[in-house]
This record gives structure tokens, C-alpha cells and sequence, in this order.
């Protein structure tokens, strides 16, 4: 089974295929102290792409990633490249040395089974999870929004010379497999009669079809999947929703980005945001099936607005301390009182760009993920279709409401208002049939 | 010398050497009926960076260039390697597919020798060559228009579809060491204190000291640099100044792509409109020298405010007529008055960015080819100091002017009416000492 042909990495590997390849792989077999037979190992079965394999010895414990030729929630129908591993293991060893304090390192990488070992991660658990489970994440703001500002600031034109940032693209610029799926997922399907798409029916109908036949709302959409594909500001994730975020209270590790690729640095802060406030949004249906959860919905607000007060805060100052061979080094670093402010106003001039992008992508995260072809747990575990119809219908109305109005006057305050005032709305009317 | 170890792709054809490798090589002997021994061959001696060589037989004639693993202008001393000729000739491919009309064919690419053979264009001469002879080019700024429209609309999300877009931005991505180029010569040197730069002195000494101690110009140009590192909104010729355009008063060809990068559209615009413009300022010292020119500035003018005008209307009209499975293409095509109204607006707003670009971006070429590293023959031509003094500051105190002030107002019609009043005053007064 073991052999070098490379044939061995469109098959799965299994416990005993597994161990052997541990065993057979010093860098591996030296983090379990050589004791590879007593490792238990167990695959977790819930990837929607890849194979996820937890090996566990009595003082190690890794996490093993297997890319198969196929899409793994196609159950092999939808072929897909090995090299999404590739990009995922070159991206996340990017990020890993920019935020190292929250990215999981990776010890090993095998191109040929397609097999990348990184940091097994414990006692952490999925953020989306603890969401729906109404855990506070009293740092989590802090940390994430420092993980977006190294990392995106760190492989942005403010922080590297135009040669070494033009090679860091060319390395990701083809990642466009996954890139697809973002394209027709989040910015195609949701907003056309596509037969992907699903949603709570009938009581969204409406709803959906009034949105899918909004000439302006789909503009708007084709403008923000244009600046996907025509900007490379900086190494995005590609894919941070909460179910990329393994944390505890005290500490949030980021994963998975396999979709990673240039692009506008208000896509993944857009798309985390987004589905925070899907969270928010389904509170209430938490609340009437399972009781009172305290301010958790107030939590979330707050999370969302600490998370872009600690970007822009903590981006806006590495700008200033980091500037290395980056854009604004030309402009004369050690001078003047002018060169400074001008510098500062430079860097806010293009924090509020960022800013109109991450509230408008918040917004496309929400519609799809609410009537396009992937939704979320948040959602989906709500069984009364009464209560899960009245969150999505307040999301997917906030969403498009805030869409509507002309670009470039939005505060990330007036998005969690509008959240809030939404939901409550939804509260107190009945559901419409 | 003619043999396939690929060694010989570091020395320079000579006659015989070249002679032998058609004479072997079927599909260029053919296009001489094979008679190759009466070819005759030379080698035109100006290129910046390759050889080039005429080959013309009785019936048949091609242009050959050879790239070698450094640029020609440096004397060998600068490496660059020879992928350049490689990412030219598909360029070239791609564009002649998009304008067929304007780009010479490609008959032959010979990757080992770096060796590519394009049609032979005769009687057409470099349009730097014509301006300064004040030859009336009637039909140019509808032809580059067309040009322009077809390949800079054809290599963008407004005709592909998002993936067979990411293939081609991928293909082209690796051609950093052109680009970096680009970055240092026109958007780095010339405002700082390299020692590449040279300008007319003692007589332009304060200007440029003033220029680049300019903080907000200095700002705003990198906001174009960071532009041109971080957009890929379509496959740009990269270098399209007065000297890559060969043409006769009824034909155009553009020729030379090797920069070619995915970038802002207005990159190529602008950067073809200063190289005009420059000429047009140079016009007065022609007069001086030379004797009364005709209407020969106005003529270059009105070519300027033809080209944007005929691109955004030849632009717009693909984007109507040929919507692919473009950016476009999910707002429902087939459908309302609303629809197309809408898509219509989209379109306009996008093409008022790029009218800004444009602008911007001919600015910094006029400072750059004035001040930095690379100046042009229309300027370098003038031997009058002091009357190449009085064009060069005017072009100068112009640009500076146009980017002070504030983005996004600009008309192309400003553009020009700036230029003749700064002409025309720098005309008006004595030269400063």
C-alpha cells in the first residue's frame, strides 16, 4: 500500500495505512516519541472537501489533512485538485509566522499523498459550536482582529517591496479551483433561479424572488464579485467563517485556508462578520426553544464592532511601525510632521474602503448563506421552520436593505444597529405566511 | 553554432548564424519560398532591452527578436531573464485575437533561442518618429481606440468568465521582473533622490527639488503605485508609449508588449496619452528651431480627447454587445429596460475611474520621462537648452498641477485645456535662469 508511485494518493488512508506512514516518517514518528503503535487515531468525518485524521499519543497529538482528487461532500463526483493542499499549507505557514500566536503550526507536508500534519489543537472547539452553544469569547475580538492585521497588512503592498509581493501572488494565483466555488456559491447562484439554491420554503418565497428579480441589489453584487476578482491587496483566508476558528475562551486559532488568494482585505473581515451576525440573528430562535441566554446577542454585536475598532487600530499601526519596503516608504519615513499625517491619512483613506467592503461582503455572506447552496449550523439546527423562517427572513431583509443604500457612508455601528433593529422587528411581528 | 543544447540562446544571431537556423527551420523558410541564401539581414540596433532584426526577401519580409539573459541597453551588465519573450509573444497572440486589425501576426516563437518572428510592417515608421516630424495622423485615435477597447474589454471580467480570467491573470503573473521596472522607473526614482535621474540643469534644478519634497504629490503617486501593484482588471500592453506604436497615416500596429501585466486599464491609457502630450509640449522649441509646424499641437490634442472618448464609447458598446459570461452576465441580459439601464451605469461609473486613472497615470509619465531615468527623443531632441528648458518645465509645472487636485474630478478636456495653457505661459515668459 505504501508505495512511491504516487498512485497511493487518490486512496484514503485508514488507521493501519496511517500508522505506517507515521512510522515509516521520522519527522513524524520523532513528535510521537517513536511510540507510533499505540497512537490512537481517528478520522473525524466532517470535512467538506478533505479528510480529517486526529492522532493521539499519551504526550503528542497531531492533526492530519488528506486531499483526495475530489470533493469529499460530492462523495467523489466533483473532481478537485490535490493542490488545494499545496496552497493551504504555503498559506498557512505565511500566516503562521505573520500572527504566529494564532495560527496552528504545520510539521509536515507530502505533495505526493497530499497529507499536511499540523498542531493538534485541545481543548479547542469549533467557534461556530461554541456560538450556538452561547459561550462568551471575551478575548476573541482581540485576537482575531490582530490575526487580520498582521496577516493582511503582513502580505499587503503597505508592509512588502512591489517584486516581493508580485511573487507571493504569482505563488496563489492558481488557486482558482476553489476560487470558483466562491464565485458561484457567494456571489452567482444566490442571486439567480439556480436549482443549487435552497431555502425555508414557503415562508422565504417571497422573499427570494423579490431579491433575485432586484436589478439594483444585483448589480451591487456584481460590482463587490468584481473587486474579488480584480484586486490583490492582500493574502486573504479566502473562507473565515466561524467554522475556520477553533478557539477556547482564552485562546483562537485560525484554519483551513484552503481558498486562500489575493484579493480585497474587506473580503475576509466581511465574511467573519457575516457570519457572527448570522448567530446574532438566530438568538431568538435559541431563546424560544431552549430559554433565556442572557446578553449573548449584545455579545456578538459587540464582538463585531471590536473586531473592525481592533483592525483599523491595530493595521492603521503597523502601517506606521512596519512601513519595511512598503508603498508609502518613498514618501520620506524619518521626516517631517506633514510626511506623517500625510501617511496617516493615506492609510484611513484606504481603512475606509476596507470598511464599505467588509460591511457590504457581511451582507453577501448573509443572503447566501441563507438561501444559496451552503448554509450554516446556526440556522439549520433551528428545527421549527416558524422560528428558523423569522431569523432568516430578518437577516435577509437586513442584508439587502443596507446593500441598498449608495456606497461608501456605512459605520460598522449603523450595521449592528440595523442588525438589531431587524431582529427585534422580526420579534414582534408574526411570521408572515 | 546551430546546435539544440540551448546554449546558443546566449549569443547573439549574426547574419550567418541566423541565415542557417531559417534555412533550418521549415515553417520560416517557407514564408521566403525557401529561398533563404538571398535573404538580406540586419540588425536595427535600437532596442532598449532585445535584438531585432529585418530579414527581407524578394516577396517575404519578418521582423525577428532575440532576447538574450540581460538587457541590451546595460551592455550586459543588468540580468534579466529571457521569459520576457515569452510573455511578449503571448501577449501578442492574445491581443492580435482581440484587434486584429492593430498587432502584427506572430509567425514563429522558438522558446530555447528565445527567438520570435512577427510580421514585417513597411512602410510603417515608430510614431514617435512621425509626431516629431509632424506628420498628421488622421486615423490614429480611432484606431488605438479600437485597440484599446477590444483588448483592454477582452482580457477583463466585463467579457470572461471569472475563471478562464484567473487562468490568463496566472499565466501573466510572473512577469515580475518587467514590472519591477515599471515601479522603480516611473513610479519610484523620479521622486526620490536617485542617482539614475537626470533632467535639465541648473534650469529645472528648484522644480524638481520642489517636486520631490511634495509630500501630497508624493502620496498621491503612490496611491497610483499601489494601484497598478493591486489591480487585475485587464491584460495591459504595459509599455505603450509613442515608441511601441508603428503605423502609416492609415494603418496602426502595436507592437512590444513584453511589460504585459493584468492591471488598471487606465495604466496603458495614460501612459500613451503624456507620451503624446509631451510631444505636444515639445512643439514650441520645434517651431523655434525649425520654422512654423501648422496646427500640428491641436492635432496632437484633439488625438488626445479622441482616444478617451472613442475608447469609452467603443468600450461601452462591447460591454452591451458582447457580455459573454462576464461580470455582467448574472443581471439577467435578456431582460428590462431597468436592467439595461442599470448595467449601463455600471459600466459608466467603472469607465469615470478609468478616465481618472488615465489622467493620473499620463501625469506621472510626464514627470517621469522628464526627470527620471528614461526620457524620449521628442524632448532629448531639442538642442537648445534653454528652449528645451522652457517645454520641459511647462510639461512639469503641468502634471504637478493636474495631481494636486482633488481625485475624481477630472475631465480630459481639463487635461487638455491645462496642457495649452501651461504651454502657452511657459511660451509667454522668459525661461527662469
Amino acid at each position: 500500500m505504501m508505495d512511491v508511485t504516487g498512485t497511493i494518493a487518490a486512496t484514503v488512508f485508514n488507521e493501519d495505512t496511517l500508522k505506517a506512514y507515521l512510522a515509516s516518517t521520522p519527522r513524524l514518528s520523532h513528535v510521537f516519541g517513536g511510540e507510533v503503535d499505540s497512537l490512537r487515531i481517528h478520522e473525524i468525518g466532517d470535512g467538506n472537501l478533505n479528510f480529517v485524521f486526529f492522532v493521539r499519543g499519551d504526550k503528542a497529538a497531531l492533526a492530519l489533512k488528506q486531499a483526495l482528487p475530489y470533493s469529499r461532500m460530492s462523495g467523489g463526483a466533483r473532481a478537485l485538485t490535490c493542490e488545494r493542499l499545496a496552497f493551504e499549507t504555503k498559506a498557512l505557514q505565511i500566516f503562521a509566522r505573520l500572527a504566529p500566536a494564532h495560527v496552528p503550526a504545520v510539521h509536515h507536508y507530502d505533495a505526493e499523498r497530499s497529507l499536511m500534519a499540523q498542531e493538534f489543537l485541545s481543548p479547542h472547539i469549533v467557534m461556530r459550536k461554541g456560538m450556538i452553544e452561547a459561550i462568551a469569547y471575551p478575548h476573541f475580538a482581540d485576537h482575531i482582529s490582530t490575526y487580520l492585521a498582521q496577516c493582511l497588512h503582513g502580505t499587503s503592498d503597505f508592509a512588502l517591496a512591489a517584486t516581493e509581493k508580485r511573487e507571493l501572488v504569482a505563488d496563489f494565483a492558481r488557486n482558482i479551483e476553489l476560487c470558483e466555488i466562491t464565485e458561484r456559491l457567494i456571489f452567482t447562484e444566490p442571486f439567480t433561479n439556480s436549482p443549487n439554491n435552497r431555502w425555508t420554503s414557503p415562508a422565504l418565497d417571497g422573499q427570494v424572488a423579490q431579491l433575485q428579480s432586484n436589478v439594483a441589489l444585483k448589480l451591487r453584487v456584481a460590482a463587490l464579485k468584481q473587486k474579488f476578482l480584480t484586486r490583490t491587496d492582500a493574502l486573504l483566508h479566502g473562507d473565515l467563517h466561524s467554522g475556520s476558528i477553533m478557539l477556547t475562551p482564552d485562546d483562537t486559532k485560525v484554519i483551513d485556508p484552503e481558498f486562500a488568494v489575493f484579493g480585497p482585505m474587506g473580503f475576509d473581515i466581511g465574511i467573519l462578520v457575516g457570519n457572527l451576525l448570522l448567530n446574532y440573528f438566530a438568538q431568538p430562535a435559541y431563546e424560544a426553544s431552549v430559554g433565556e441566554r442572557g446578553p449573548y446577542g449584545d455579545h456578538i454585536l459587540a464582538m463585531v464592532q471590536e473586531i473592525w475598532s481592533g483592525f483599523a487600530f491595530k493595521f492603521a499601526a503597523l502601517c506606521r511601525e512596519a512601513p519595511g519596503d512598503g508603498i508609502l516608504s518613498c514618501v520620506g519615513l524619518e521626516s517631517s510632521d506633514d510626511a506623517r499625517q500625510g501617511r496617516n491619512a493615506f492609510v484611513h483613506a484606504y481603512l475606509d474602503e476596507v470598511l464599505q467592503d467588509t460591511i457590504s461582503y457581511a451582507c453577501v455572506e448573509m443572503i447566501r448563506r441563507t438561501i444559496g447552496r451552503a448554509h450554516t449550523l446556526d440556522y439549520d439546527l433551528i428545527v421549527d421552520d416558524g422560528l428558523r423562517a423569522k431569523a432568516e427572513s430578518a437577516s435577509l431583509a437586513c442584508a439587502v436593505e443596507i446593500l441598498a443604500r449608495p456606497v461608501g457612508v456605512g459605520s460598522i455601528t449603523d450595521l449592528c444597529r440595523a442588525s438589531r433593529d431587524f431582529a427585534r422587528s422580526a420579534g414582534r411581528q408574526p411570521q408572515m405566511p
